[in-house]
């Protein structure tokens, strides 16, 4: 099968090696023969790490790979919402396959280039957009197919969860944790959509298609990201047995769909806490198959290309991608307000009498009840940090709760709020 | 696409109920219709957990199944590897697709039934038989066909941890401990292939013909059971931060592959340690996607039936199961002898000066070092329990070792062996 790939960036880079160094390796192993026969990209300096045959062509004219009517499949890997969309499209129409990696476009135009791809009679395939090389993406779509499924929750951020790792191993605050990142790799230039949770709902979007049937529309989607966490909210939840993650939840409750993507305190003994710096995880609960979980490293060159191969693979074997089409399951998408939890609330306080018993008071006047309360050192500047963990509470309620807390003389600062998520944990110790 | 099933067994009954009441959930998710025509088993009595429709034939009579033309696949789950092996053959020479959980039959006839699948242009499939619902088999296979596996290991018998999981939390004997699995279903009434290791090695011959590209053959591969474990073991390995497990263990290595299924003490820390009673996890070492961890409930009807209906769901919509079919990689199988790892030794020796001196020795002798000693409790009966650690020992130099210190005076019972295995976790805390 004759491939064209557009975008040779990090990822495209290590595609591009697999197909060309491994070729006759992926042949034997899976039956499948992929050459690679023209690479797209804007710039056509050579690349260090990669040696480009002759007979492959190199250039910076799209075209290139789409008026040749033996190319069967297209690679995009150049991401973003823009021009990657008009090559998909593109492709698609040419009637010519397409993997890509992109989670950003899938997750706002998804619908438009999948029924686009089943017009034409063709494929639409993106293992590699979610969690690097872990086929969460295929393991929804074919494995659990026989099965309604519960709940899915997970670490999908590699950046993120790399952050906030180093925030507790080393006391660092986000801003000294993300230059590190930064350092090292781990995070991009510009990293707003990994650490302010949008990647994260993204990621989940394409995620509640597979699993729940909805088409999530992205701007109803509740999310937030970790940049406003403090080293003093790692240290608190460690106290009180937990620890803080960038959580993507989606639950299926008599009411509907609950999907939200935001950091949350787990059991520190959960075996998500334990997922560490850039890895990911993603547990299942299927109603046949029970708790299931896919760990693995979540991002990065050789880990996607991984998983756009084996795209490529199904492609060139005739494998259809049954199920990556979102069926509707009619499922009812909960609003955000009416989900409830428990939280983890952080007051910034005067340090007088009477504080704590006024607290307790405007949370119970909206039906909110305290499981946990802590209080440590001594003033700065006359004012203390007052940790509460609540009982279950509606998120309207507890923001309404907060809102009449901020007015009250006595507080110093804005109320971090950060959600107690309650997960199952059938087999772990 | 038409359906018999031969088996209604406790695997059988859940791929029934499945196929049953819920064709119309797996057909709006797949696009596949699948359609039980035929069961057969050899008790016709009604079963009390499943009501069989009038328009499918429920008989004891196997050429129902097979004589009719337009039943397109037969799922056997009868298990063994007797009658099972004629009714699978029987069926792929009819050009029937064959799915299947028995992995006896395929770790020891599986070339045999892949040729002939291949040679009437039918798939064979068996995601059912490792891990149940986890999909395992798929992802070795499928997703993972552009990697270059450098190690596969894990817990891959409910059963087995189960055992050892109540050993450790109710510090119970390996025969309490077995009872309370058989009563409360946990064990079969037979449970030997499950405690001695037989059924984690035939899972593992399937694991490595994906992985490694090897037929193993099974009567050549290392393996060993739980039933010699003690009390005594697992609570000095804790005391030594060690958790003892049933494992499969496969390693790439420069000289060939290396594998084996024994008991084995793992660090407590590591991610496997927390995988508890009938829980399953495996964990692949890929050349792109470096470690990834499946995990999940390994046993069981409910999560069989759906990695069972996952394979048909796949014949129905014809993909093919390229990959399943081994290829032949080359890779030299290491003889047992050869391997190397660190070892646990438990020594009950008689309580006198001088012993921990002429233990270490004779271990010496055989180029064995000491990494660490644990002597615990008074004698009873004039003898003490010695337990030591080695550093890394060839299995050939050990055993010659430990056939050396039986003969020593002071041995009062024959020496506990267990391999401390050296795991990879690179993502995890």
């Amino acid at each position: 099968m004759k491939i064209a790939l557009v975008g040779l960036g990090t990822v495209g880079r290590e595609v591009a090696r697999l197909a060309l160094e491994e070729r006759e390796m992926i042949r034997r192993r899976s039956g499948a023969d992929l050459e690679l026969v023209v690479i797209v990209d804007k710039d056509l300096t050579p690349r260090a790490d990669l040696s480009i045959p002759r007979q492959v062509k190199f250039t910076d004219d799209l075209s290139a790979a789409m008026s040749d009517a033996s190319i069967a499949a297209v690679v995009e890997l150049i991401g973003g919402t823009g021009a990657a969309r008009d090559v998909q499209l593109e492709a698609l129409r040419k009637k010519k396959h397409v993997v890509t990696a992109n989670k950003a476009l899938l997750a706002e135009r998804g619908a438009e280039l999948l029924k686009e791809a089943a017009q034409n009679g063709v494929q639409l395939r993106f293992e590699g957009s979610v969690c690097g090389g872990i086929p969460i993406i295929k393991s929804l779509a074919e494995s659990l197919a026989g099965n309604r499924i519960e709940e899915l929750y997970g670490i999908i951020n590699g950046t993120a969860n790399y952050i906030l790792t180093q925030m507790v191993r080393q006391g660092l605050t986000f801003e000294q944790a993300l230059k590190e990142a930064k350092r090292l790799g781990f995070a991009e230039a510009d990293p707003t959509f990994d650490v302010e949770g949008t990647d994260t709902a993204h990621k989940l979007t394409l995620l509640c298609r597979l699993a729940f049937g909805v088409d999530l529309p992205f701007d109803r989607l509740s999310y937030e990201g970790i940049s406003k966490l403090s080293p003093l909210d790692l240290r608190y939840a460690a106290d009180l047995g937990y620890t803080i993650k960038l959580l993507a939840v989606a639950k299926r409750r008599p009411e509907g769909l609950e999907a939200r993507a935001h950091p949350a305190l787990i059991p520190s003994s959960h075996p998500l806490a334990a997922v560490s710096n850039e890895f990911n995880a993603v547990t299942v609960v299927g109603d046949r198959v029970g708790e299931m979980m896919f760990y693995g490293r979540g991002a990065g060159g050789r880990a996607t290309a991984s998983a756009v191969l084996s795209d490529l693979i199904d492609i060139a074997l005739g494998r259809p991608s049954g199920g990556l089409t979102a069926y509707d399951s009619g499922l009812r998408i909960i609003p955000k307000d009416a989900s409830v939890s428990k939280w983890y609330l952080r007051f910034k306080v005067l340090d007088r009498p009477g504080v704590l018993g006024q607290l307790a008071t405007v949370l119970g006047s909206h039906h909110i009840s305290i499981e946990a309360c802590l209080q440590k050192g001594g003033p700065v500047d006359g004012a203390v940090p007052v940790v509460m963990q609540t009982f279950e509470a509606k998120e309207s309620d507890l923001r309404r709760a907060i809102e009449g807390i901020s007015r009250m003389d006595f507080i110093r600062e804005p109320t971090q709020t950060i959600r107690v998520e309650t997960l199952r944990s059938d087999g772990t110790a």
